[in-house]
């Protein structure tokens, strides 16, 4: 009947076992690994062969896959999945797929990146800042301390800015929409396939199910199920010990709750407060320290005062960054276990939507604020915007902030990636494993004998436990982020995201082998809430990355002076025409700078960077039409690419089918087999009945009937 | 073994069929309905009994469900998919949804109107219009013909505009916006449910399938199946005829299709730009009819010119596109039929998406042109653009084109759907049936005696053919659209559409039961490319909402004259800030109204609607800083508007669960029930396998160790 079917989907996943071992490569790697601890093994009954299989794929994962010498390999995820369960399969075929997909991204990045090397010097802007012919004198980038300056010297940065801030990076971060998109539809093909090929495509909530109606019959020889059982609830003591008493009880009213909620929603503006402060502070630091290096008399310290401010800010800003996130990971522990969840699932999801804030939230305020906020809040020469006394708002550098933004994310993704990576996930560790040992009061010597007494599952007591997967993804969404949110302003990002992602894999595979205590297999159909947070990023950066392109950079101001206000269609005069000018005799008393003579001759104008009315018009200082006219031009251009890049995503995402052609088929093929026996049987049964007891007969007709007339 | 599971699930369809006719009731309708016809019906037999159930159930419909008078009552849709299956079933449940769905919209829209009349006499603008004290001279709005006019005249188009122009309606369209996100997850769910309802859950791509295994053992007494397969053969040789012959044939090759694919987008391209024509001849009509009425000399003419030239225009807009949609309909079949599509569902799907392309731009081109387009292209007095010769570009009246949208909307709403309805879809099948029955050639005599011997299916061989829902669903969309779409313009639309739907429903019904032969019955899981429809056009409504919000209606520069420009903070002097000036000795020769001195006095100065310099300024008449400025408040509030109501429907549609709890729950049991019975059978396999075979036995074991070690 349908013994035939159910064996058939049974044993597909046995059957990959066989795929891997065949008896013949079993018994080898018995001779080559086990066999020196136990000698005399008899290899000959297969029982006692599959017994050793974990032993095996241990030392297959370990030497196929947690080397850096097969770093160009594809990952064994079935293997993966064999020895460590579904869940972490996932996570690693996942990490897989994402690393691949970033190598096109990387090489597109690269070339946008050569293409503003190559062009640095057709790049009339910068060429004009740097002719020493038009010496243009700027007005005093600080209160008294600093004095005039020539925009000559600011040419170093016009040229490097140039190199992120030309029209391929507009090309580029479409590209880089489409590529989040297409990066998503790629993992759903994925998924769907593993899902498939692990004989998950009925696994849904069942989870309960197998364990429910396992407990009823124990007795069962189904070990599978039974395991999975165990496993499951010691997983749930070990994760939710606080709430497990909860569980019998009757369940929580709103009210129960509250008090819980309430801390949580307070906790969690407190710590983005916290974090906007930080920000603050870091802001005030620069400012301040600008300022003193200005009064320094050194002419060294002058010189490099930019690079020395943005780099040191950019690393306080890292470290500051790092601290916190272990905090916020704590609190939201915390704060989750305050809410009681009711199972471990929705433990998790809440656990993991409060981490992704906070830590997104402290990951991205001073992108943020670079991008979007410093300089614009600066005020104009004569009315500065003050903050905390006499702080005058940091302004940006004369080719708008894009360069800051640059260094401050290559800062933090390499900072962030590099000291994580060694530091906390290789380092962490072996000190932690150390001091296991060391708790274990015994000298080297006798361990070392033992070693050789202990069994493999007594010796892996001396590893560390497994803590779950969340950090994992919690660090590569992060990193996602960057890649996708601020391509606009960085295409290296990708390059520096796939060069993480090739050592991270191997770095986690070993640390999954050799530091960790094997965890407890549990099964996933999908990556969950993760896959959710990665859509939601995907369509953030599209109007992200169009307010970069539009606002931080200088792409549609140069597009409107050159079709607009330029006399000969280029981009000559273009300088000149982003600069205002000031009357140095509307400086407010006692902000006008000390050595007013420091270029050698008297300025009675200087200019800034801002569309304002000179100061002979009849409302000097105001915003003029220019800057109205650009400022609708950046918004129609936000409409338009965040439009045109949404439909053409859709467009993308409806192109490509979810399900790969031949899974769908194979499914097809399944259910027909199905539908066959089915109905096959049912034919018996209704002759059998037939023959039995003929008033049953015509009580298969009547929905034909209705049907057919 | 598994048997009770299938029994189970497959009894599922008739017990729905039981809940409807107990013995009893069946008996009941026999005697009532058929007993006339057939006298000595033997009623004690359950096969004869279930003969009967069709007529009992038309019967049904005909009283429960084909008559206005139960226009308040919910459908009977269990009876609907009985007897015209599934495809049908779901139409109108679908179309219920919708109208009940269209019940809180229209009475918030009704609110919203209701507001705007409240409010209309404490509108400063429209007050400051209408007030004679400040007499402002306008410029003529023609050549020659018309003279300077009084901006007092244009007090009724202002009070009647802010009726619809009112911030009100920007709550509206927020709210209309996420309306559409909850009618979608509300149809979602419904649906879900109704597929449980029907056992439907498993039926995916299996149509085929369940054919193909019934074509094998054609013997079995599977009636339902075999019906189900001559069914689908039978209308697959009736809506394919063309193709059916290449369906033996071998695939084609692209080759083979690219002529076919060009002339679809070549005959595309040309339907849609007729239609444009045809819009920009009904623009060249209302300026010529214009210029003409301005002509002539009959007061009565020029008063009431603009309410004409509307209307009719708004009229003949409306019959062209009636009668084009009958047009571009055969065409998309023509193309469609070109194409030769491989199986019957590819073609329905290309024919819906040509159509839906076609109707939908015939349908909103008028409209968005009044939306979007005109009163743009205007040029200024002195300099004025003009199209074929001579012809101005008109114009909007004073307040905006908002009050000629909401005309164009009304008449095309009301007039499509009251046309479209009495005479397409209640006159045309008359008068068919009329033919049909003049045809066979028989005196009315005759046929009533035979109609009294001739058996039901006999007499249905008079009703017209069932053509397809395609034509109900386009109906239904497009009104959609109209809802959605411009629903910032016209809050009364979705009322319009709730009482058009609510005789919609019962036409539609009094259609099926008693116009049409009984359909053959088609099963559907779902509407198919119709929702993906509606889910594109409530995307789209959000971003031409707001561009209808910031650009047709006033509200915009109302809130930045009140916040920036205004001296006390309220709207007094808007309508001076929003007239810009004009010195008559700037007309160009031969522009000049024919009779200067018609308002009694000589006018050197007349002012016209725009944000344009005055003539005494260093650039006359450029666009103002005013223009630039609201310009970009105009685009900031279209990003904003967007975003926000982007991340509330994707909120919205996060927060709601596509399957309702006590299905998913049901899914769960019955999953349960299925997990249990193969785990006993396994069991009880196991057990004899190893009384059997002890060999067997250890095969049973390794993958519980590999899980558990």
């Amino acid at each position: 009947s349908c013994r035939k079917l159910k064996k058939k989907r049974h044993n597909l996943s046995q059957l990959e076992l066989h795929l891997f071992f065949t008896k013949a490569s079993v018994r080898l790697f018995i001779h080559k690994v086990t066999a020196p601890l136990h000698p005399k093994v008899d290899v000959s009954h297969p029982h006692i062969l599959y017994s050793y299989i974990p032993f095996v794929v241990l030392q297959l994962l370990y030497e196929e896959w947690a080397s850096y010498s097969v770093f160009y390999k594809y990952q064994p995820i079935g293997l993966i999945r064999k020895y460590f369960g579904e869940k972490v399969g996932l996570y690693f075929a996942w990490l897989g797929v994402y690393t691949q997909m970033l190598i096109p991204a990387a090489i597109v990045g690269v070339i946008v990146f050569l293409y503003g090397c190559a062009t640095v010097d057709e790049n009339i802007p910068s060429m004009e800042i740097c002719d020493p012919r038009n010496n243009v004198t700027m007005c005093p980038l600080c209160d008294q301390a600093c004095s005039y300056w020539k925009l000559v010297t600011a040419c170093g940065t016009a040229r490097a800015s140039h190199l992120f801030d030309n029209p391929a990076t507009v090309f580029f971060s479409i590209f880089m929409a489409l590529w989040a998109v297409l990066f998503m539809e790629h993992w759903k093909r994925r998924q769907m396939r593993l899902n498939y090929i692990w004989d998950l495509t009925g696994f849904g909530e069942e989870e309960e199910v197998s364990v429910r109606n396992v407990k009823k019959n124990k007795a069962s020889p189904d070990h599978s199920h039974i395991c999975l059982f165990y496993l499951y609830v010691f997983k749930y003591n070990h994760v939710l010990a606080p709430t497990q008493s909860l569980d019998e009880k009757v369940k929580l009213t709103c009210s129960d709750r509250l008090p819980a909620y309430m801390t949580t929603v307070v906790m969690m503006c407190l710590m983005i407060s916290v974090t906007f402060a930080i920000v603050f502070g870091v802001i005030l630091y620069r400012i301040s320290i600008k300022a003193a290096l200005h009064m320094s008399s050194y002419p060294a310290a002058r010189s490099n005062i930019r690079a020395t401010v943005k780099t040191t800010a950019a690393i306080i800003n890292l470290i500051i960054i790092i601290i916190m996130d272990e905090i916020y990971a704590a609190i939201a522990r915390w704060l989750t276990t305050l809410e009681v969840p009711k199972t471990d699932k929705s433990f998790e999801q809440r656990l993991i939507f409060k981490t992704f804030i906070l830590k997104f939230v402290n990951a991205f305020t001073p992108i943020v604020y670079l991008a979007f906020f410093r300089g614009r809040l600066v005020g104009r020469p004569g009315k500065y915007l003050y903050v905390v006394g006499s702080y005058r708002m940091e302004e940006c550098a004369h080719s708008g902030c894009l360069m800051e933004l640059c260094i401050q994310l290559c800062i933090t993704m390499l900072g962030k990636q590099l000291i994580q990576n060694n530091l906390f996930e290789i380092g962490i560790p072996k000190i932690k494993k150390l001091l296991r040992q060391r708790k274990s009061e015994m000298d080297t010597k006798q361990e070392e004998e033992l070693n050789k007494t202990l069994r493999r599952h007594e010796k892996d007591h001396f590893l560390g436990p497994f803590i779950g997967l969340n950090p994992e993804y919690m660090e590569m969404i992060i990193q996602f982020g960057m890649v996708t949110l601020f391509v606009a302003s960085f295409p290296l990002a990708p390059l520096f995201a796939l060069l993480n992602n090739i050592i991270e894999i191997r770095l986690d595979a070993k640390k999954f082998v050799t530091e960790l205590r094997r965890p407890i297999a549990a099964k996933a159909k999908d990556i969950g809430i993760w896959y959710n947070l990665l859509r939601g990023l995907s369509k953030v950066a599209v109007i992200v990355n169009a307010f970069v392109i539009s606002f931080t950079s200088d792409f549609i101001p140069r597009l409107v002076y050159q079709y607009t206000y330029s006399p000969d269609g280029t981009l000559h005069g273009f300088t000149n025409h982003t600069l205002a000018f000031f009357n140095v005799s509307d400086f407010q008393p006692g902000t006008d700078p000390l050595e007013p003579m420091h270029l050698g001759y008297k300025v009675d104008m200087c200019r800034y960077k801002d569309y304002r009315e000179p100061p002979w018009s009849t409302t000097p200082y105001d915003f003029s039409k220019e800057f109205w006219a650009i400022l609708a031009a950046r918004l129609a251009f936000v409409i338009v690419f965040q439009n045109v890049v949404m439909l053409m995503s859709d467009f993308v995402d409806w192109l490509i089918p979810d399900i790969p052609k031949d899974i769908s088929l194979q499914m097809h093929k399944e259910k027909i087999l199905m539908v066959e026996l089915f109905m096959k049987e049912e034919q018996g049964k209704r002759l059998t009945m037939r023959e039995r007891n003929t008033p049953q007969q015509p009580r298969s007709r009547p929905n034909s009937h209705t049907n057919c007339v």
